[in-house]
Formats: structure tokens, C-alpha cells, sequence
């Protein structure tokens, strides 16, 4: 049975009204479970004025009311966990436990952002700067902001957007992607019940058309994206051309050392869930392994293959799985012309996942788990995002070169080192060109009061996201230089008008 | 029926086993509701070591899980708060609503200290200071601190310092008033209840053996104290002497200036709520008024004698009434010293509040509102602290006297200035010589996310009550210079031992 | 004597090879003075390929050392602060007086940027954030960073854009005005005097062509812009499409609102120095004043008028001077079309300053103070920034007009309010859309350790240019994640390779 | 020729009136070089009350002024720094090097002080915390402050106390060591020669006299000492007692572990300049080797004993020397005497640097290097400070038992531990109960921007020396909360009075 899905506008569910309509899959069936509306410009504009609104009211609340509300949904969000991870393991087809940690990283940064507020959105205060002379800076909330999210966080990245923007007094309007909208539209059912004034939280599905309504309307003041690189930088661009500020994150390759000392058992761990977990579908998988040396990569790749034969790939509901399918059959095309083409360019490819099926489950979207070596820099596989459960393994002769193979790739989003030595870790986290370093950790996102943001192709914008710059990003400064003539102590008076 | 009260020590009720107690009284009937068990040098030393068992565990949890605990508790007192705004009037005598509003405040710094303690707990990071040399800092938690506070405020104080003690990872053992212990013993029992670990925070209730076995143990690393002036500045001492750290709040003698262009009803309303409420039993509360002016004075003066004769004095829990009883007999007897002794001295005593009684509660530590006029400088009534609802006019000629008397004051706790000129506020506040200034504001206490603190006599230490001040009270620094000898990457191997 | 001027690239003087040139001229004369090459992209290639070489040794100094040396290089510009002063006077016209001012505003932000850099540029440190587990972050500088200046300030806005940068470890390009590119070239000439590596600071002189090859180098990471609002949004959108980070600021149309309780003698003051001085040359000179109330309108308009006649045009080393010529004759010609069209728009023309001249000086740009009396909010003169010595009365009823006047328009630059008022100035303050504002201030410019930018169309961008701000625009953040496997602690031993 | 020293109050050189003299010896000889005047309890005062003249000149400067006079000041310390290093090292004994060096490490934190302090002295501003209410915060200086410190940094300590508590706004009186107060003098006539206004910075001669006048003035706000710890915790308790503030440093017994995968020349140079050094005489020298494992440590012992053959001991103005006398009689015969003790408490006297001579300096106060071996935690020469020349290794059988031995130490100053492996090192840092860590770093002294101080009864006060916690010491917090009466926005208006 295929259902309609809405937006979410001034605090109630809006049919949509464009008559256009994208199609929602259930990935691990191949069938359609839903038909999304798209919005049409008019219904996206009537959405910010909805906001617009909403956000003067959700201003004039000071930060720790505001906060309390933002608490209340965090309570409510936990105790509806289990559902919240079912719907989102429906559409987009992750395992149940991966989708209750994409929901709980985006209520950490909620649940900080909350709480830091009051702190965070001080300004500064400096007495007698010239003689009786005063400066002090406020920062004020933007007004209506907009969030563009992908399919593979479709809780957690919503909420590192909207966590902040709300705390600081933005309105918010989230577009989420087409494949797994719906559980932005449940968090803003939750957002209501906790008490979020109408329209200072909404949802509007839609394509290129909202997107391009939320870049020009004047009254989105910043525009937050997270998806692949060519749309963050024509995002980043299209903002700019309409004055307004964006931080948009895109694409990676990121890639994991491996030195010689390195505790090779933890680094084999590491890789396969950094590698296959959510099969590779998320902006800070491992795609590249980097071991240094030929015995260290013979003994890495020997425990690499011996671990993939016990991975399980199946329907995400099944607790006993390790990853589910990919996100749409077109994902999956893509995945395998990539292992295809990585066979052709010469690289070794040790483990092959395509043709993967899953009894019962004949119409999913499955890719298994698949492993490259020899793979070199001159390669599309080495090169290019696949975004899917392709790990390709590149030797290197030495530090140095397992240094700059990660410096120099285009994508600058997440690295990895795994040793044990205190010199070459250091070393490697002050020198590679990578915005988000792990030390032993394969996939080091930054925790919520930290902030999220990569380098080069993986990063558009000055200010990362969610922690303290999420607050500079959602806010603008105001400063206010002081002096007074002096009037009542000599003596003047003051007079009220009569009948005042 | 008189009951029997208890410590709350390692998460559980414990009874007293020195034999000595002390007698809790019910100001509003004047009679004995409960005995109290003073602790024993030794029960405080089986306190400090519960504690020192319940914080390696405590500091062992991340911020954002302690965080959660505590907002835990932020709920469950926020549903208990009638019962413990009633138990807390019961034994203080101060109104319903303002029992409610005693927990709040102290709610307040909880909830804040939770969300921004990932936040301010933070250290400091600094790459390459030389070549190849980085410095970081840590701050790390005291250990068992501990927390001495007054019968004025049963529920707010333990709490400032109780909240960011805790969350930033330290054991914490408070040391509640004689006269009205039951609310935080029942506070503890809701941090129980809340999922804080046992020993983490306990109420050791005594009296000055309780205090001096805190200030001598080594285990107690730092103490927080507020009450009068002399037992500040000597637990101030104490602590010093046995080496620890310590931030002792004491008296106040708070004014309020208004000058001729002041909107004098809005300034006479707060003098009566500033002078008067809670019975004047606050160290906030405003017991000078220092009109500037002739005119101003006499105008102010007739609009407080008006307002007066409305002021209702009654018991705790009637919702009509405007302040209940003082708190003890010897309170009581003490003001009403200060009473004859103002009248003596050649104030002009235009209320007199001696000989107050309620029906129906005929035992009851009563006295109504008094208001002197022309006090001088060299008056008792104007340099000691009464504490309770006795409001002094000191007529100033001009601004510059006013401002002189704010600044010459032993106490420097609060005061407030009632004009509309920013010249005059702005060099009232940036040249008074105290630390909290309300513009406008009769009683000037810092938000949760400012911190409290007065200068001169009212405050002995460098850090302020909570706020980010507290998170530096409460932890302490380390600091770390690294630089690492080339190794593996210049290819040399680790071995792990056979076995191991 | 027409003179050549020349590039300044990796610490020395380079003629120009494209063949192309402008005129530099001096205002006061109207006569050339020397030619100026305009940089080919290839030009602009080499001086950034000079700056990537420079930047890596001084990003590799510590903090403190570069620190030392940019302090080396304010004393040394303050030695030669009369021959830089009379160079930008030449060229600009802006009186001697006015162009030390220029000077010395952009000293202090060199100065406060090197001299708070190894406090601004500390990441962040917290311990165990999850067992065993560290995060920290620092800011690295961003690599070669430019920015693009205008003609009113040639001295302070480069070294607002380079005292932070340099500070923070980027090496810097500065493409200066074509009208007045000497004080910069004189500066980069002190740098390298005071110690600067070769190559760390850049002028490079040109027009689109070298703003272009800026924006489209992928080697520049970042674009400093001050100028007008269109090529200020041009070049944001410019960066952005190159997927850089950019900070733009553009034009303004300042207000000066002046309440009935205001001192009207320093508010006429104000204003003549704020609309006039720098013959009104100034992104922050104020451009409309808006009494509020009939009464106060005629009485300021009275106090303006007489000071008007006292104000004297001329020659810019002429020491009894209050404001020199405008920069150029097309903003002769501009500034005189605004004044006629104000005219045929209906605003009553007070004071005409068309058709100024002075004796000696028949060639240069005069434009003499001019004064209108009932602007409108539909006039152009009121729409528009004029950029010239024009001052618009617009007579508001009653504050909140006034309020809605400032917050209302297109630029949002700076504002003032004056009033004796508390309640007045801060509901101003807190309210108005404007990013500066000034109680009783005409000319709000944040001090050094404050941030300087506007809102609406006079600010592209979410930091502001110069103090804390800055330090994150010219630093990018990484993020480090950290865990150990055990390994010596446990007896594991290392072994170093033989010979090495 | 014995000549007469003097005192340094109010701008100039102020001989002493008191009668009562202490010698300064010349420790290379042995002989007296000049009489040091005594301050009498009046003669205290008299400086206090100069220097609460000179505070209040100085407060009303802006943080910029008072930065630009020290960093002059630092320019000229600068030029003088031969002279100053000679000056120091004929009183001290150290080494002309290590003179510069003492200079040198104090000038960095004028340097980082007066460059940050318009940072650093910022309050917090937030903006409608409530309706129409705003709170904000200032930070002022104390007034007159005072610092006491030790003979072994002469410059550095008194420049680590004044930096900031004259970048602060403070006045401040030093009062150094009666064995080398001649650098002190001499660094007041170049502070005044740098501009500072007359009486914010003096120095006061004299002994305990000296010492209790300034702990008991209510003038003087805050002391900072560094010295012994049993003065440290007097002079915590005495300044308690009178109400101040005090941050009190004191002695130390800095471990150094080193691991079995250290690079153990690299850890025996760094024993050899930590241990040796300036003969021990500094609070952060390290006086106990940790090596873990037998091998280990006689390997390292081996390498000591050979390296030790080498040092050369003599006359401070001398190039070729590694270290000079200790800095009295009195020291010698104390440390002579441990180094006796130590041999008959059992442990193994390796090199024994009793009756050291040096050729032409036969009265000098010669200790030469001495190493113990196989030293427990209950001898006197582990638990004690000997401030000497005298490196006692304490062998551990493994980690633990050497993170152990730190931690448990009742000093807890300065800690190393040398190794390779990031695991110990990271658990070393983070566990350890010592304040201030190196990491292959033997004497990790925290660089200015960051804070110096010791754990346990190495350090009392809550608050660090220099670096950020400097600024929170020496200043005090003013709340401000404000909000407003409607007035002149209803069209109130205001009357200056005639003839005003």
C-alpha cells in the first residue's frame, strides 16, 4: 500500500498542492511505500512566510526557555526511539541499530545546543574603552534559515542544523532529501508537542524547485547543505550570488594509515566497520586503506578477507545483520559500475559484492561487500566518491607517502592514522591537509560541543557545523559604542508630558 | 510531634549517632517541629570518605552524561515542587510563593551548569608553540568539595554551589543551616532518585564541629560558604590555613539610589518588594534608600508610608500574605534591638514594626515592616546588617554624595540606582564601588549564566558563585608541553612482549 | 612629473609588464601624477606563487615571533607616520590630520592582532569525552589569502584585512585602489623593513583583470572586499563560485536619529564632523540625520546651518582646513547630479556646495557642504549613497518612525542615536537592523578588539572583518580525535632499526 | 667595595630609613658586595600610599595605552639585556646564559599581557535575558597589589606577578629576595623609564617585617608569592585572614619517568640540563629519575654517570661552565648535609658533589653534581626539596608503580615522562596528580599564553600565575543587570536647569 506523505508548516501536516510527486522505496524490497509531494516556489515561499512569523515570537523567548522546550523534544525523541529507528531503517534501509545512532548523534547536538546556548550567545562588554566611552556586542538571531539534508543521516544531519539554528532564535526550514523524509516529519510532530511555537520548525519536501526557492527567496538568511560535492559548491554559490551566507558540506575519500606498530587486529576492526558498516553510505566511511610497508598491508589484507567472509548483509530489521542495502536501485548501479570499472583499471579485486541477494528479499537493493588492492592514485576508484561498500586498499612505501596521498586527494574530510607511536601520530594530525582527524579512531566525527567540517572539496563555507561555530553561523553581530552628556547629575530634570 | 531528622550520606538516610542535637522550630507558631542530629567530627569523616568512593565513579562519566543526571533532577524537582516549597516555608517562614521561587533560582544554575559543563570544562590546545611542540591544558576535578550554606536560602544556595560542583565531576557534601535542613535532605534524595551515584552528593547537617571537621579533613578540597560577614571571613581563613581553595559570601548593606528624574512609583513598588520581602531575610535585599534630593525624599518617603499600610505580615502558606515570619526568636529580638537603637540615635521612626501579631498564630517570630528616615552615616541601624524588614531613607544632596555612600560602605554586595539618564547609570555602574548594580533593578542577582558576587566585606575569594566562574572554582589545571622523538616513521618496529 | 609606480612581490619592487596602466591623480590639483600598472593574470599568478612560497616559513614561526615582528613594523610606520600621511593625503585629498587617523586606526588592529594571535588562535582540549577517548582542535592558517581595497581608506582597511591575516600565519595580497595604491606599497615596504618574510606581503596593483585572477586562483583561499555593495556582492558571489570563503562590505546610507531630549549643540557637532569630514568619503560618515519631533527638527537644522558657514574646503597639507576635495572629478560630477536631483525630487536645498572652488587649486575636485531639509524616504538622495559631503534631513514624528527609518532601509551599516535616554538608547540599540550603532557616537567604528561589519546590503558574509572574528575567517579548523591501544604499559618493547 | 642598595617607590630610588640591613653577597666569591635596607612596617606603607596614588592614572588608561608603555618597556629590557644578566648572575651564581634566560622567560609574559589584556579584560553582555532586561558584566582592577618572590628567578618571577597585574590596570609593589634584588631595582627604572606613571610599580626591600605589612594593609588586594612551601601556605593563610586574595607557589619534587622504549639519550641529556641546571635551584628542576625496568635503568644510570664526568662547575660570568655556585652559604651546607644523609638512609651515593672547588673562587659556595642511586619514598632525600644539585633515581618496576610514585609525592609541580608510545603518554598526562606535564619535555614550563602552577602543596589559590588566569586574579567582576521606565519614547522631555 503506497501512502501520501505532506509537508510540516505552522505547526500542522500541509498536503502538498504543486501536483507533483516524487516517488519513497522501502531499499531492502525495492518497492515504492509512499508518494512524496515536491513543492512548487509558491508553496516553499508560503512556508517562509509561515516562519517568518513563528520566529518572532520564538525570538523574544530568552535562551534558557527556549531551551527547555528544545529538551522537552529530546525527551519525547527518546521515548520514541524504537519507532523513530524503524521508520528511518524503512527508507533508507540502514540497521535498526545504525538508525538509532544516526537519531541519537542529532539529539546530542540538540541537547547541547540547548544548553550552551545562554553561554554561547553572549556577546562582549568593554568599560571605559576612551574616557566614558562604553562598547558592547550582541548577537541576534538571523531570522529564517534553511537546512538541505541527505538521505544517509536523515535524523542526525536535520538536527545538527536545526539544534543550533533553533537555540540561537532562527526559524527553521528543513528540505529534507526525497528518499527518507520521514522522520524529519515526525521530529517536527515532536518539536510541536514540546512546545515549539508553530513555524519555527518545518518541513518541505521537494526537488530542485524548493531548493532553488529556499537559495532566492531574500528572507532565508542562511542556507545549511550536506550532500555530494558539485551540489554544495553550486549551493555554496547559488547563496552567495543571493547575499546570503551558507556552509555546505560535500563529498570524501577518506582514507585510513595504517603504520607498521599499529595494533593490526584493531585496525582490521576498525576498517571493516568504518568500510562496510551502513554499507559505506555515510560522508565519514573509510574507502581508502592506506597500510605502510608490504608486510603490514600482506597481513592487513590477509585479516581483512578473513573478516569479510563473516559479514552479513541482509534486511535491516534483522539483528543479526551487519549492513543492509543500498539506498535505490540507481545507487546500486552506480556501486557496480565502480567495481567494474576498478577491475578493469587494474586493481585486484579480492572480494567481489555485486550480484549479492538476500532470500526473501529479491527485489532489494543489495551490494555486498567488496575489497580492492594495488589500488593506485591514477584510478577513477581511488579518485571518485562511490559511496557504497567498496574499501580499496593503496600501498604505501612509507610515512611520507601514506602522509601525502592523504594531503593531496581532493576531499579533505576525515583521515585516520592507526599506530601507536606518540610521534607519528602527532605529526600526522598537525601536517595532513584533513579537517576531521582520528588517532587510532576510524571515523572521528567530532562530538557535539566540538564542531563538524572538512577541507578542500569537502567544505565550502568558513564556519563548521553544529558546536560553538554553529552559533557564530546562525547569528549576526551587532556592536554598540556608548558616551552619554551628562545632564541629571547636574542637576537637570525630566518632565512628563500631561496625560502621559 | 516533634520528628527526628537524619544526614543523607552514600545515597541513603542515615541516622546521627553523636547524641547531640539541635531543635528545628516552625517560625509561624514558634514551636519545635523537629530535632536535628549534629553531626560528630567522625560521622564527617565517614561522609568525606563516601564521598571520595562516590566521585572516582562520577568523574569517570563523561559531562554529557552527568549533564543528563542532573536535568533528571531538574524535572523531578520541578514535579515536586509544591511539597518542597512547603516543606521549605514550614521551616524559613517565608511565603509559598517565595519558597517556590528559592527552589527555582536554584533549579536554574543546576539546569545551566549541566548543558554548558562540555562546554566550559574545556582546556585550551595550541600546536607547534616551537617546532614540534604542542601545549595543552586539562581541567580536571577537584574531588570532594563541600558547601556551608545559610537559612535564608535552603533550596537556592546548596544548589549554586552543588550544580556546577557536580557537573564538573566532583563529590559534593553540604552542610545545610540548623534552622531548615529538610529541603536539601530532601533534594539529595531526589539526586538519588535521579540516578547520581551514591557518595556523590550527601547533607552532613551540624553545626560548628560539622563546619571545622570540613575545613581540617585534607579529603575536602574546597569550600563554599555563605552567611554573615565574621564567619565568612573566618571560614575564609580556616580554609586558607589548611591550604584549600575557598569562596566565602558574607553580609550586605544594599542602597538604592533614586534620583529626581526616576519613575518614583516603579521605585517605591521595589523598595517595597526589595525592602520587605521575605522579611528583609535576604542578602540581596535593598535596606538603604538613598534618595538624591529634598524633593525626591520627601515624595518617595510619602509614597512608601502609603504603601506600607497595605503590606499584609502572616503565615507562610496564606497566598494573601505579603511576607511571613523572621526566622527565629533571637532574630526577632535582635531586629527589634536594631528598632529602639535607630530611634535612639535620632532616626526618625515613621513605621515601627515591633509588637507585630497574627491571629492564630500568637507564638510566632513576627515583626512587621519599619521604616526610619533621616539616618545618617554613623548610625548602627546604618552600618551593621539587620536583616530583616527594616528599611532606612538616607537623604543624599546630589549625586556624587550617593554615589560616595554606595562606594564607602563596608558591605559591597548589591545596590541599585532608579533614574531614566544613561549618563548617570552608566557612571554609576561603572564607578560604584560593589559588585552586583541593578539599573532600575531593585535586586540585581546574576542570571544562572552570570556569576554572583560581592566586593568589600560581602565577598572573600577571586571567583565568583556560579556561572563560568564556578567551573574554574571547581576544577583545577593541568598543563601539558609535548614534543615526541622520530621513530616509526623513520622505520623502526614495535614488538609486543611473548604472552601479553 | 609623472612618476611610475610598480607592484610590490615577494619583497621587492616590480614594474609592471602588461603594457597596461591608470592614472593616479591629485585631487587638490586635478593634475596626474603618476601612472600605475595594472597587473595581467599572469602578473597576479606570479605574486601569488611568490606568496605559497613565503607563507610556508611563516606559518612555520610560532605566534610570538611573528608577533614580534609586526609590532617592529608599527613602530617603524610610526616613525614615518608623516610621510605616509602626506603620500595618502596626495593622492586621496583627505587632509593631513585625517590621513594620520587613516594610519593609525589601521595600525591598532595590526597591533591587537599580533598581539593577541597565541590567545585568539587556541583550539580546544577536552579529556575523555568517552573512555580512553581525547578531542581537540586547532586553526591552521588558510594558506595565501587576499584582499581587494578601497580609495577612502587606503591605509586602514589593507591593514585591517592583513593584521589578522599576517598574524594568524597566512601570506597576504593586497590589491589596493588604482587611486591611491602608494601608502600600500610604502607599507609592504616597512613590512619587509621590519622583518616580514619575502613574499609574505603582496601589493599587486590592477583593475578586473587582477581582481579575477584573485578570485579564480584555486591557491587563494580567501577574499577580503571593501567597496561598493555591487562589486561587494559580485565578489562574494565570485568567491563562493570558486569555493572560497569571502567577507564583503559594501556601501551605506548611515542615520543619525536625534531625540528631543538630546544635547542638540553636541548632535549639530557630531554631525558636521560625521556628514562632512573626508568631504563624506567614509563608510561610516553619517548621511542622514532624522530628528525626531518638529521642534528638535528646526532647532538642529538652525545649529547645522550656522555651522555649516564656518566650515572651510581646500587644499589637503592646509592646516586650517576642515575637509579636502573629493577623490576623483566622475565623483565631482556624481555627487553634483545627486545634489540637482535632489532638488527636482522636492527636498528644500539649504546649502548648495556645487560649483566650490579654491583659489590656487582651480583644477581640483571641489564639492562644498551641502544641506536638505525634508528628504523623503522615496527621494534617490535618501535611497542612494552619494558618497560626498551631502547631508539629508528627514523629519520623523516621533521615535518609533525613526526606528523604522533606520531599520528599514537598504544599508545597514552604521547608525547613531542621541538622547539622554536610557530606555530610549537601549530599545535603540537592541532593535534597529543596522550591525554599528553609536549612542551618542556618530561614528560607531568597533575599536580594535571588536569586529567591524554592517547588515543588509552593506555585509556579505557571517564574520566580521579585524578582532576575534577575523582570527576565525583566517584560520580553518581541524578536529582531532584520539585513542591509544595499550602497549609499553603493558612491557610491549620498541625496537629502533639497525643503522639508523 | 661594599656598596648601599635602596628601595624603588613612587618613580624613584628612596633610600632606606628603617636602620636595619641584609647583606647581598657575590656567591662566586663568597664575599658581601652590598647592604640591602630592611623596610620598616612605615616604610611599607609609604609605598602602598604612593602606589594607590599611582593606580588610579593608571586605571583610567585604556588597556591599549597601558600595553604600548609595556612593550616599550620590554624594548628596553631588550637592549638591556647584557647588563640585567650580569646584574643577576653576580648576586644568583647561575650562569650568564641562564640570566638571559630569566629575563627573558619574564619579558615573554609582559609581552603576551600587554598584548592580550584588551581581550582578556572583556566582560559578557546578553541582551533581553528577560523583557527589556540586559545583564552584563565588567572586570576592574583590584587597585594595589603586591608579589613576593624567591631568589632563583630574580627577573622572571616579579615580571610573571606585574605583567599582568599591570596590563590589568593594578598598581603594583614587588618585593624580591633579599640575596638578588638589584634586577628588580633595576627593571622599576626601566619601567619608569618606558612611561609607566610613578608608584605603579615599586620596589620594597625588606624581610618578614616587609612581608606582614603587605599581608596586613587592607590597601594591598591580592599577593602573590613563589617560594618554600611552608611560606607559601603562611603567607595563603595570613592573606586569608586578612580577606585577600593570594595565589601562593612553593616547592616541588619533580619526577621525570622514562619508559623502556624511550630514547634514552635524548632522556639522559634532559636529566642532566633538568637536574643540574642552575644547581637545582629551580622549582621546576627535576630531582627525581623514574626509569622502569632494571635494564632501563642501568642503562640510564650508565649514561648519567658518563655524561656527568663532563659537567663543568664554576664562575657564572664564565662561558664554558654548565652551572655556578649555589646561591648561599647556608644552601651549601643544607645540601651537603641531604647528600650525607641520603648516604646513610641507604641509598647508593653514585657521584658525590661535596668539597667541589673551583681555582680563583675558593670562598664561593660550590656544589658540584651528585647522582644517588636505588633511592626509596621514605628516605628524607626523596620526600624533601634539597634545591640542589642532587638527581636521585627511584627505580620502578613498572608503569604503574612510576605513575604511582608521582602521584602520591606530596609535591605535585613539574612531571616529565619519556617514552614513545602515545597510549602512556596520554594516560600519564591525564591521570597523573601533578599540574604542570612534559612529554619527553623535562621541564615543562608552561609558555606565557598558557598558566603556571602547581598541584597539592606545590600550589594554593584557585587561580594560576600568568597566562589567561592572571587576568581573572588580578581583576574583579562587576554585574550589571538593567532594564528601563518608558520616557522619553512617549515623549517625555528633559530640562536642563537654568545657568547649568
Amino acid at each position: 500500500m503506497v501512502h501520501d506523505l505532506y509537508h510540516y508548516i505552522g505547526g500542522a501536516r500541509v498536503d502538498g498542492t504543486s501536483g507533483r510527486f516524487g516517488d519513497v522505496y522501502n531499499p531492502c524490497t525495492g518497492e515504492v511505500q509512499a508518494r512524496l509531494p515536491l513543492a512548487s516556489r509558491d508553496e516553499v515561499r508560503e512556508a517562509i512566510a509561515n516562519a517568518e512569523k513563528g520566529q518572532a515570537e520564538w525570538a523574544a523567548m530568552n535562551p534558557q526557555r527556549r531551551g527547555r522546550i528544545l529538551l522537552k523534544f529530546v525527551d519525547l525523541a527518546n521515548e520514541h526511539m524504537d519507532e523513530l529507528a524503524e521508520l528511518l531503517s524503512s527508507e533508507h534501509g540502514k540497521t535498526f541499530a545504525d538508525s538509532k545512532g544516526d537519531v541519537q548523534r542529532g539529539l546530542e547536538v540538540v541537547e547541547f545546543s540547548a544548553g550552551a546556548a545562554p553561554h554561547l550567545l553572549k556577546g562582549e562588554f568593554s568599560d571605559s574603552v576612551g574616557t566614558g566611552i562604553d562598547v558592547h556586542s550582541l548577537r541576534k538571531p538571523l531570522g529564517v534559515v534553511a537546512g538541505i539534508s541527505p538521505f544517509n543521516f536523515p535524523a542526525m544531519i536535520p538536527l545538527w542544523q536545526a539544534g543550533p539554528a533553533l537555540a540561537a532564535g532562527n526559524a527553521f526550514i528543513c528540505k529534507p532529501s526525497e528518499r527518507d523524509p520521514s522522520v524529519p516529519l515526525r521530529l517536527a510532530e515532536l518539536l510541536t508537542e514540546a512546545g515549539l511555537p508553530d513555524g519555527v520548525f518545518n518541513v518541505v519536501n521537494g526537488d530542485k524547485e524548493a531548493v532553488d526557492a529556499l537559495i532566492e527567496d531574500p528572507r532565508v538568511k542562511a542556507i545549511g547543505f550536506v550532500g555530494s560535492t558539485p551540489i554544495a559548491q553550486a549551493i555554496y554559490a547559488g547563496a552567495a550570488a543571493h547575499g546570503k551566507r551558507a556552509q555546505c558540506f560535500g563529498g570524501a575519500k577518506n582514507h585510513m594509515v595504517i603504520l607498521a606498530d599499529a595494533d593490526l587486529d584493531m585496525a582490521a576492526d576498525a576498517l571493516i566497520g568504518a568500510g562496510y558498516g551502513s554499507a559505506g553510505e555515510r560522508c565519514m566511511a573509510i574507502s581508502v586503506a592506506v597500510p605502510v610497508g608490504e608486510e603490514t598491508a600482506d597481513a592487513l589484507v590477509a585479516k581483512l578477507q578473513e573478516r569479510i567472509k563473516g559479514l552479513r548483509v541482509g534486511a535491516s530489521m534483522d539483528k543479526d545483520v551487519d549492513f543492509g542495502p543500498v539506498v535505490a536501485a540507481s545507487a546500486k548501479e552506480r556501486i557496480e559500475g565502480y567495481i567494474a570499472k576498478g577491475a578493469e583499471e587494474g586493481a585486484e579485486l579480492l572480494v567481489d559484492g555485486r550480484g549479492h541477494t538476500v532470500d526473501g528479499y529479491e527485489g532489494g537493493f543489495w551490494v555486498g561487500p567488496t575489497l580492492f588492492d594495488r589500488v593506485t592514485q591514477e584510478m577513477s576508484i581511488y579518485r571518485e566518491e562511490i559511496f557504497g561498500p567498496v574499501l580499496s586498499v593503496v600501498r604505501a612505501a612509507d610515512y611520507d607517502e601514506a602522509l601525502r596521498l592523504c594531503s593531496e586527494h581532493e576531499f579533505g574530510n576525515g583521515v585516520a592514522i592507526f599506530t601507536r607511536d606518540g610521534d607519528a601520530a602527532r605529526d600526522f594530525a598537525s601536517r595532513v591537509e584533513v579537517g576531521m582527524v582520528g588517532v587510532n579512531v576510524p571515523i572521528p566525527v567530532p562530538i557535539a560541543y566540538y564542531t563538524f567540517g572538512g577541507w578542500k572539496a569537502s567544505g565550502f563555507g568558513d564556519l563548521n557545523q553544529h558546536g560553538p561555530d554553529a552559533f557564530r553561523f546562525f547569528t549576526k553581530t551587532k556592536t554598540v559604542t556608548s558616551r552619554w552628556p551628562s545632564g541629571v547629575r547636574q542637576g537637570a530634570s525630566f518632565v512628563m508630558p500631561a496625560g502621559s
